[in-house]
């Protein structure tokens, strides 16, 4: 029994002083966790849906796998392995991938935690990015027209975030939404991954809002070529795009756009 | 020394096949790490300032004080009691909190994880609001306008979310901007308990962009009487809303909105 994405919900219009009552359509949101080897590792508020993607694709962004390899994804309880139901899914290595630390749990090392420590910690676990980025500017700017027909959720709710990644010419390879623009990430990011496409060297990868440091450090991890945001980044995420030689884009919209990083831009 | 809440970064502008080199003002984004009684509960990316309110809003928000008092904030390390540096803050409760267990560690009870599960949980910790919404609807759709020239950081990046109390007549008490729409409104909410103002019962709590479980949450839990968002809420928003008796409006645009709960809206 596939779950919805989408549910109507009967709402009353103010406009003005008049009342009006009709049926709005909402974006759904479910908890989902994930679990890695049987460990939980994560719970998440998502849109149901591509869930084996998702739990995958974060445990891979987080660097949670270390290199093991996804044998196969199940969800807990019924052993299910079709993806339609459910919300805790397990990630299974076979005990390859290292047994997860409870983070939460662990004091920092130091009081000086900044974004200057979490990018450091980034930069042992990831190398830079040994490509420049070939994709071409131009295709780079007409991204979010490229990816707005595909956006059917957000259309049908103004409330979801969509991820794509997307080729050499800006054709999206794969497009998805989901109420937390992380989570559209990981979908992605798993997708490719369950289809042995990592690294995503000659890809970039879209994102419908902001590109905060997590986003990058996602799209570090799956090896993009660029990263395209339709709005703002943080000065972390161009500082951290920049450590790992990934383009990033952003403010995106009627063929204009800001690259942030590299910090030198030619022709 | 305060941290900066932007900073400047020389990009590269693309426009149309053109490029052009200028500073652009970027939001910053640290993470901030939350201890209650010196245990680690949580770590968060924000924009620096007000971690005091963010941290004691953030353990209050999430039921960890379980009716505790906040005795003092401090920054580890330093003992100080500034709220201008570090990013590491612990809640002080002199162990009256209860002792906050690993969440990410504990496997949940039961495989139906769902929604209505996470809902169930709200309702076993908080008790519906008493009293019905007294703010009237026409102040509930002016409050975008209210709040617009408050968010400075907003206009300098266009890349913050803001959070903010307002009375019965709609005027904001008090507005917080944060590159996390959370944390934003932890904000707001820390400043009230450690204003000894809540529960929030005759103020409403306005947010720049959608409304997720976890926001409504937060509402229900700080005691407001309304919630008006800007965007849309999802569908497990609303049904949470509901069950808390708490007046949601969202898509509040240009003396416009849509009233979700409570179900039934009369003048």
């Amino acid at each position: 029994m596939p779950r919805g994405r989408t549910e109507n919900v009967l709402t009353t219009t103010y406009d003005d002083g008049a009342l009006t009552r009709s049926p709005d359509e909402l974006i759904v949101e479910e908890p989902l966790s994930i679990r890695l080897d049987d460990v939980l590792v994560a719970t998440t508020m998502r849109t149901p849906g591509h869930d084996f993607e998702l739990a995958s694709g974060f445990c891979f962004t987080d660097g949670l796998l270390a290199g093991a390899p996804v044998l196969s994804c199940r969800y807990c309880g019924t052993g299910s392995a079709v993806d339609t139901e459910f919300n805790v899914v397990s990630v299974e290595t076979g005990g390859r991938a290292p047994v997860p630390t409870p983070r939460l749990t662990i004091t920092t090392s130091s009081c000086g935690l900044c974004g200057s420590t979490s990018l450091d910690e980034l930069a042992d676990r990831l190398a830079p990015l040994a490509a420049a980025n070939s994709i071409p500017l131009e295709v780079l700017a007409g991204m979010p027209e490229s990816v707005r027909a595909e956006q059917g959720l957000f259309d049908a709710t103004g409330a979801v975030h969509a991820a794509a990644a997307f080729d050499v010419a800006g054709v999206p390879l794969l497009v998805r939404e989901d109420v937390g623009r992380h989570n559209a990430v990981d979908k992605v990011v798993g997708r490719l991954l369950l289809d042995d496409r990592l690294p995503a060297r000659d890809l970039g990868l879209y994102v419908s809002g902001r590109a905060s440091f997590e986003l990058v450090q996602k799209a570090w991890a799956a090896g993009f070529s660029a990263l395209v945001a339709v709005s703002a980044p943080t000065s972390l995420a161009v500082a951290t795009a920049r450590r790992a030689n990934l383009t990033l884009a952003g403010f995106v919209r009627g063929g204009r756009m800001n690259v942030y990083s590299p910090a030198q831009v030619d022709r």
